[in-house]
């Protein structure tokens, strides 16, 4: 049927068609069902959009578009387009067979993750898939499938650089910032460093809020290719680089349905490091039964990682580390950058987990690319960091992003607890940690969170300081104080 | 802090509050997060809502309820509140230590259910519930918890009679509409068949859309009583009756996330046949590797299903029927009543497998309740079905539901499929036939749907009848029709 592009203007944040009641039965389409839509040039363009019914403001020849539908198509109000009902994408039988357990050929995959980044698939439908490799895993070669597919649907670094180094951890351990302080020791001694970071999904604060605290993190990606070239290294968000839609979209239901797939984690990392053209590669997988993994999973884990390593002739390599429990002193964004800057300046005392894990790690990367004969890594690191050339380094990288090292304070609304008994701290749950953290307005509010006075393996005494809590209003403050009552966070005995 | 209910008036379907921006901030609350409220009255009422952000028509000191969190408070226009920010409910913990693979305890999964009833969980709270059972599932004694913690969270029926019977079956197969059929001839020797059904979920059509061809399905539970001791039987929509609400909140999410875990599907059926306080029940599991589960799954779901039974004191016995192609000749809800009719109708010929199907589940529910000899059920059942007394056991029930028994027509706009080639039809994929039918328009265009002119085992010509499609406008059948070439869904050799 043919109808007339409507005048309102609206943003939907992918597009959408909205039609009266009357029009859509005559077309024979239902809310909620796909709408093929064609214009009328030369040379026709079509897209395939959501239908939803309105019954106010639009006549029966028309048809309102979002912002979103127009701008693909290329059409203004006024404009006629051919409108009829459309089928569903052949991807969503893929997802289905994916479902019932089959194994994905590589065309595939890359129709599914192509008509996801095209918006063809809607949500619940992106969900479905999710669950589908939930429930039944993705061999090998799917796997790589799938990597190449992220890959191809966004943009890329081409850095040509023979040390491009990366690293990435996967999570779960409360105040665990190596990044920043890894990425200024590695940059500083040369090696090529294009961080990019998540925000915050499940923890208090993701490395990319963190930095925010001090510098821009949303920059494009021709910024960032000049940050690079200047500084070595940039500390970004990797949502704004565009570099790998289609995991930015299943990540973001991912989220949503709490629910975490091996084949969609190992997918997502390698083709964010993959995009970036890092040649070396180290994974901090932290295991144990506090954290995100137990020792079993991450060994496997570790080996199927190495297996890809392999097949992209990347130097990769994974590190298991103690996930039991938090490092540092801060948790939450601003008392996490507190620590970062207290590791790197020479003239602070920083806290000592946090600054010997990111050796350690700064170290491995030296000795992956061979900066430093097999050993000698953590000595190289500590002589950097020592030296102040990390720090400085750092206070570059975060004026390249529009930003400038300044002392940090948390909110001034907070209260201290004490513990009720004389013990050891046998432990922290690092999971009602950040449940905590979370509810005392973290990520959201950068200036609350958690200050840790003792960590585990840790003796205190009856009336000793515990922890002190952040929120940024006194009512706020109030209710997160009632909230730590009622968790058994810390094993004391 | 103290805050003014607003006069503007809306229903969310929940209680859901509206602050203005700067208010929020003083509460220290953010979008998407719990609010308290509490009334200022004498014995003060407090119920947790969840917080929306929006920026006009609310003054600083002024709050915004909808209409359900207003009645559920039991406040009016211009009251006074007390608002403050409110910690997550504690189920949430047991949600997320079910998520780490704990076993729940009875107390525990009570408190998770009541929360899901009385909107104390967001819809992703209750999605990671779904999650946790889906991926970590549940023993016996969680189980038996969830099925009394569904039941006590609604309304039940309490059907003296001793022999109150039911049937279930858990679906996937396109046509198997025998539901009517077993009911009226049940009812009509005598036994008392309360049975609610289910709209479509990812089929063509549900019982209770089907029924809704003919006769009201959506009727209070009160006026349901007086329909059974008038006709013995009902053939309702299990969804109006509000017997196991938590179930019907736990059902609409996993549509939407498209997993479907055993726990909550045995606590899902076994519920609703207790609510109704059935006796004897009949489970029909089609299986096979066209159906939804295969042979060996469902002889694990026969055993978990007959545990349970015992459990509960009740006779149950779970049959497994062959799922590897369609029954009946419609797929539809117009067209499953006409072969529903057809089969009724002793002057008429209906599809002879659905008439068996239904005299074997009929029959099998006459030998468990001793209403026939072993080996005689089926006999007894075709004797009623022949001698008319079923059909006019339907019209009773129909008439009680303010329905009538008519002629009924599918939709005018039809196309038929002829065969390509001759040979045996050696297969039919269920699930692409319910994906034909469903964009064909099922199971909300009740005159949309496909008619089978011939089943699995059949021989055909080259030239022969397949199919017809029907859909409800023209060009919606033009799309039907391609979208019908692009599916294989008949395998002919």
């Amino acid at each position: 049927m043919r109808l007339k592009i409507n005048s309102s203007n609206w943003s939907a944040g992918l597009p959408v068609a909205m039609l009266k009641k009357k029009t859509a039965v005559k077309i024979g389409v239902h809310t909620k069902e796909r709408l093929e839509l064609t214009t009328l040039k030369k040379n026709p363009k079509s897209i395939s959009t959501i239908l939803d019914i309105i019954e106010s403001g639009l006549k029966d020849d028309e048809i309102q578009l979002s912002s979103e539908a127009k701008s693909k198509l290329g059409v203004k109000t006024g404009e006629g387009l051919e409108v009829k009902i459309s089928s569903p994408p052949k991807s969503l039988d893929f997802i289905k067979e994916k479902l019932n357990g089959e194994l994905l050929s590589d065309l595939k995959i890359k129709k599914i993750i192509q008509d996801i980044v095209e918006n063809n698939l809607f949500e619940s439908e992106i969900a479905l898939f999710i669950s589908a490799v939930y429930k039944n895993g993705m061999n090998f070669k799917e796997t790589i499938s799938l990597i190449e597919a992220f890959l191809s649907s966004g943009k890329s670094f081409t850095l040509k650089n023979k040390y491009v180094v990366d690293k990435h951890s996967i999570g779960g351990i409360p105040g665990n910032r190596t990044t920043p302080i890894v990425v200024s020791i590695c940059a500083a001694a040369g090696l090529i460093f294009p961080k990019s970071s998540s925000r915050a999904i499940t923890s208090a604060a993701g490395t990319a809020d963190v930095i925010e605290t001090l510098a821009k993190v949303d920059i494009p990606i021709e910024e960032v290719r000049k940050i690079i070239s200047k500084t070595k290294a940039c500390l970004v968000w990797g949502g704004s680089l565009g570099m790998v839609p289609a995991d930015s979209k299943i990540i973001s239901i991912e989220k949503e349905l709490k629910i975490d797939s091996e084949a969609l984690l190992l997918a997502s990392i390698m083709s964010k490091k993959l995009a970036v053209g890092s040649k070396y590669i180290l994974i901090d997988v932290p295991c144990g039964k506090n954290a995100k993994v137990t020792k079993g999973k991450a060994i496997k884990l570790k080996e199927k990682f190495e297996k890809l390593g392999r097949h992209f002739k990347l130097k990769l390599k994974v590190v298991l580390t103690n996930g039991d429990k938090p490092i540092g002193k801060g948790i939450g964004s601003v008392l996490e950058m507190i620590d970062v800057l207290a590791v790197l300046d020479p003239t602070k005392k920083g806290p000592k987990d946090l600054e010997k894990k990111s050796l350690f790690l700064a170290g491995e990367i030296f000795e992956l690319t061979k900066k430093s004969k097999k050993g000698k890594g953590y000595g190289l690191a500590k002589t950097i960091l020592d030296s102040g050339k990390a720090f400085n380094k750092f206070k570059e990288i975060i004026e390249a992003q529009s930003g400038k090292v300044v002392e940090l304070k948390p909110s001034k609304y907070k209260k201290t607890i004490y513990s009720k008994k004389k013990g050891k701290i046998l432990g922290i749950n690092n999971k009602k940690l950040a449940s905590l953290a979370r509810f005392a307005g973290c990520p959201m509010d950068k200036y609350a969170g958690i200050y840790l006075h003792h960590n585990v393996g840790e003796k205190i005494e009856k009336g000793g300081l515990l922890i002190t809590l952040y929120a940024e209003s006194k009512s706020r403050l109030a209710e997160v104080v009632k909230y730590y009552k009622e968790k058994d966070i810390f094993t004391i005995a």
